[in-house]
């Protein structure tokens, strides 16, 4: 029976080893934390290395993601599908052992982890949606909703802003089944922390409510492991275990140094190490009573198959709640949405109202049908018009609601979001105004690089907004977002485009999506049933001229009225004007080349991009010879309709330009 | 001789009726905070109304920048330029009373705040400023720098992780000069915070070796006075006063409550307050006596003169060291710059190194003669290469450095860099990898907002940074910065390019510039002594084709050399072709349309734009015929010579797509 340094020895070998192979990577996050992996994984983690997706398994969280081949050691020992080959292939391509965990590329990998803090509030978010799960469908004598989120975080997770945002809304909502675990090792990048981190930080989180476990060895499996007990006996507050560690542990001439924190340690403090830790097998060499130590899948079978049978009676005595949750859970919308009705409906009523009042409605009108919608903004809900009537704020005494008050923390409720999205069971959406989407936005490449359904309110989207000023008024977000890959991003020119985009961002699993919303009212526009439908195409020609356009006018959002009435009085002056309404680029570059065509053809190469946002963007749909009337410059402090005429936003400036074109 | 109260309600009135009269707007903070301000500014402020730039005035900074008619009746009371006309067209156009406070617009204004969180990391940046040009300049019985920073924040502010990331470095670097107010009302947007916001802050803020003062009635001057007595006394800490506040305070039906903070009373509640508070004049009607009680011109003339004739005595006793901070204060260069001389010599040199290499060697050149640089780095330092050989860290005990650890904190960086700008003597630059820019992206724009000079060391540009994999690869940041308006972003593609950059960045005053540098090495290109003046019109002819080119390749950084090398083999197939290499569009879209059209004539329309980052932005030089290789999805982990390839970024590729295009 191999002991517990052995064990954790595996992992400084497969970490130092994989490392020095490719030649790059980062060994001193897995040798220092190897011992306390080792007591959580082989002692507390619940989890089926066979069944990676069971839904009551614990979260297990490294947001200090360069520190990946401790997680891939872990995957590899304890039985999931990571093998030797793949850990000798790492941060090689179409690996699935990337340089950071990538979420997908390889089995038990929970989220994906690099930009530092985010992994926290990745759990924090996971810990949320157990709790709100759990208050959701369990009932007395039937829990079947009941894991815990453990999380390792470095010192750069816990100088990241981000950090504050997520703890203490995680000592707010009393997450008592997160437990973090803090690599204290005083070693980051430049340096010995101690000359740019000198925060007391138990007391700082003893401030936002968590129950910390101080001055712990991490290298002292008994020390840890009475820790670890203490923090699952506190289940009314998340718990904070600081690791006193040595970085690269092991490595006799670079541990306890930053040297052995991001690039292979070198041959000779390779074999160095060898000695120092006792570990006399080849690289990537694990002796069977090693293997046999870790593999976790005889235990996480029992336990799965434990739990299957509770879920078995769960389903006897709650069927309706049973089949609901296996819904949720397979993250199918209910059969009867009638999110498509909303947009014949929408265009019925005919409202003139701006975009988030329409986002209001529609909200009202699926939040009843999805249980599964988990709302919130960032302390903007009555401007955002997130809090529909069905809205129940979370709180920590009632976790069985579906909206949190994420309080003035985009970042972190972008990647809490995250951790809600990969948790699984809930489909999350979040506000803000569309410029503070800024604060948060590394979470949302995040959401669109993991693949995850993740909905953002994003409104106040222009100079529309008025007085607030340029702190507060969209230019280039707009393009910030359409550039980012896999995030789908609407900005709906009235009810009915909202409604539409709710409809596809519901429907949209694969990836992310971006609703942008005017403060101010917008006109209904006039549609055809084709052009109803043509709506989720992302452009559709919604006012057309009598044979082959001499022009064609491209808007979106407030600007698509303004190029209507521009449309209506240059046909006055007897010009062939299409206007073409592009609710979304996203949608609208993914249909065929023959629709795309059919709506913006070749051949009519005079073109006006209308658009309350940076200009460059719209050359893509304009060319060299089209122009673009946008934002290049800051916005201003006025009421919105003065700002519209200032920055050219006129019907006026659209004839006159358009003119200009034709010649 | 008017009360306190009397002199605070001047605050409130004028703030409670311009809100009115823009029908638009925040009172709740300025009526909360009148009382403090009040005590702050008559007993205690350093400042001079007649010279709003003296350099020893104390620093004001209102985070919570909503709250701006509170700065704006402070202004106005006190005798800067700000006139009761400007307060009764607050928040329209032209007006300098814009709906936050605008750099700029009127004499006073320390800052642009509005995003919650940077106004504090600016005035930390203050702060920190005042020490490192206290320590460089003053001389034993020579004070000559010797002001505080303070600053108002709200609950926004303190729920940002920003405020989490700069209080920390504050505490660090012991900023005893800082002095904080917290405006505890218990209130934001969504309602009582003590549904999302359940901090101990005078913990928390303890836990960053700040020193706090608790539970200040902030309606009681006595209380208020005695605070920050307190915190002047401790000059080893920054303080944090914690002041009790009641939102809109003296708006009978509305104070305390979140009706108060953003919008107007409405003019019943207008007309109760004026009773409440026993205030019965008329709206922007201000006694004289009340005036008088305000006016600081006398005061701080006085205090101007007395500091004007201590540097008197400086500057006789230390003459270089006076002229050298003159010199500093109005952001002028050395006359000896060698900044140009810097680009022939690499082009004489013809290293083929890292774009970061390059900027390492131009930082040692360019540092010994620039005292002014302020470097740093988020803890990137090894990697980014911004500790140049004369670099000296700033540290509590001696401030006298040039160089700031700022430790994993890219926000803070950004909005300290902002602070450290504004307060002049100064010209920051700061560091991490390009794709971390997203997480201080706000402070960038703010920066470009403001006008002001901070410099970016973006390196790791592109997927070229290989293994690390797509969470550390930028995509569509360069769009992201080159849409920025008032961003000047450059991408060279050597070291000779690298060193114009730097000599752009240097010389631009009036904005912040972004240099996006490679991690990997960057063939050396021969120019001739043309095109090596061209490299500052951000765009040229690096390569060109003998007659009119038949295709034009457009190229930047790394990808310039991979177009050369295509253009060479094109060549030899008999084709025309130039190269153009455009390692600033900001600098290339201010030249003449004859320059332009001379490097990219509008009749060569067949044109290839060849970049490692997102391809949309390239459309606006290639058109709707021309082509983009460029980056559409995530990148991937594994070496960079792999992802070039994998990703279409070869000679191959681009010979192929060139032949395709030419037909």
């Amino acid at each position: 029976m191999p002991s517990r340094f052995e064990l954790a020895n595996a992992i400084r070998a497969l970490s130092m080893d994989a490392v020095q192979k490719a030649k790059s990577g980062h060994p001193g996050a897995p040798m220092g934390m190897a011992d306390i992996a080792e007591v959580l994984w082989n002692d507390f983690l619940k989890h089926n290395p066979s069944d990676p997706n069971w839904a009551d398994r614990d979260r297990f969280v490294l947001s200090n993601g360069h520190g990946s081949m401790l997680l891939y050691s872990l995957l590899h020992l304890t039985g999931y599908e990571v093998s030797l080959e793949h850990l000798q292939s790492f941060r090689q391509l179409h690996s699935p052992t990337a340089g950071h965990p990538e979420y997908g590329y390889a089995p038990g990998i929970e989220t994906t982890t690099g930009p530092l803090g985010q992994g926290l509030a990745n759990a924090v978010g996971m810990a949320l949606a157990e709790k709100t799960l759990a208050a959701q469908f369990n009932r007395p004598g039937h829990t079947i909703i009941d894991h815990t989120t453990w999380c390792f975080v470095g010192d750069g997770c816990l100088m990241e802003g981000i950090s504050h945002e997520v703890a203490s809304l995680a000592g707010t909502q009393e997450l008592g089944k997160l437990v973090v675990f803090y690599d204290d090792n005083g070693i980051s990048i430049d340096g010995e922390v101690e000359g740019w981190f000198t925060d007391d930080t138990a007391k700082r989180f003893d401030a936002y409510g968590w129950h910390v476990v101080s001055n712990v060895d991490g290298h002292n499996p008994n020390e840890i492991k009475a820790a670890i007990e203490l923090a699952k006996s506190h289940d009314d507050k998340p718990s904070l275990i600081i690791c006193k560690t040595v970085i690269g542990f092991g490595a006799p001439n670079k541990q306890g140094k930053e040297d052995a924190h991001g690039a292979p340690l070198g041959e000779d403090e390779v074999a160095a190490a060898r000695k120092e830790l006792d570990w006399p097998h080849a690289p990537f060499h694990i002796p069977e009573p090693i293997y046999s130590g870790w593999d976790a899948r005889t235990k996480g079978k029992a336990r799965q198959d434990e739990w299957k049978s509770r879920f078995e009676r769960y389903s006897a005595a709650f069927p309706e709640q049973a089949r609901e949750l296996k819904r949720r859970l397979k993250r199918q919308l209910p059969a009867e949405i009638t999110s498509e009705a909303l947009i014949e409906k929408a265009q019925e009523k005919g409202e003139s109202i701006a975009s988030r009042k329409a986002s209001f409605a529609a909200l009202n009108a699926l939040g009843p049908q999805m249980p599964e919608l988990l709302g919130g903004s960032a302390d903007l809900a009555p401007s955002n018009l997130t809090f529909w009537d069905g809205a129940k704020a979370i709180t920590p005494q009632d976790a069985s609601g579906n909206y949190l008050h994420y309080g003035v923390r985009e970042f972190g409720m972008g990647a809490i979001m995250n951790g809600i999205a990969l948790h699984g069971g809930f489909v999350p959406y979040g506000a803000t105004f569309l410029i503070f989407m800024e604060y948060m936005r590394n979470s949302l490449r995040m959401a669109a690089l993991m693949g995850q359904q993740v909905i953002y309110v994003f409104t106040h989207d222009s100079i529309g907004l008025g007085e607030d000023g340029p702190t507060h008024q969209p230019v280039e977000q707009l393009t910030s977002l359409r550039t980012t890959p896999n995030l789908c991003t609407w900005r709906p020119c009235d009810a009915v485009e909202t409604a539409a985009s709710w409809d596809a961002a519901i429907k949209r699993h694969s990836g992310p999506t971006a609703l942008v919303l005017s403060r101010q009212n917008l006109p209904h526009q006039a549609r055809t049933k084709e052009q109803l439908a043509n709506i989720q195409r992302g452009a559709y020609v919604l006012k057309d001229s009598s044979g082959t356009p001499a022009l064609i006018l491209i808007a979106t959002g407030s600007e698509v009225s303004l190029a209507m009435e521009a449309a209506a009085e240059l046909e006055a002056q007897g010009k062939a004007v299409r206007v073409v309404s592009m609710p979304s680029a996203y949608r609208f570059n993914g249909q065929s080349a023959d629709y795309r065509e059919s709506v913006l053809p070749p051949s009519v190469t005079k073109r006006i991009a209308i658009e309350a946002g940076h200009a460059d963007y719209w050359y893509k749909y304009v060319g060299l010879e089209g122009r673009v009337i946008g934002m290049t410059t800051y916005g201003e402090s006025a009421p919105a309709g003065d700002l519209f005429k200032h920055f050219g936003f006129t019907v006026e400036n659209i004839v006159t330009q358009a003119n200009e074109l034709l010649g």
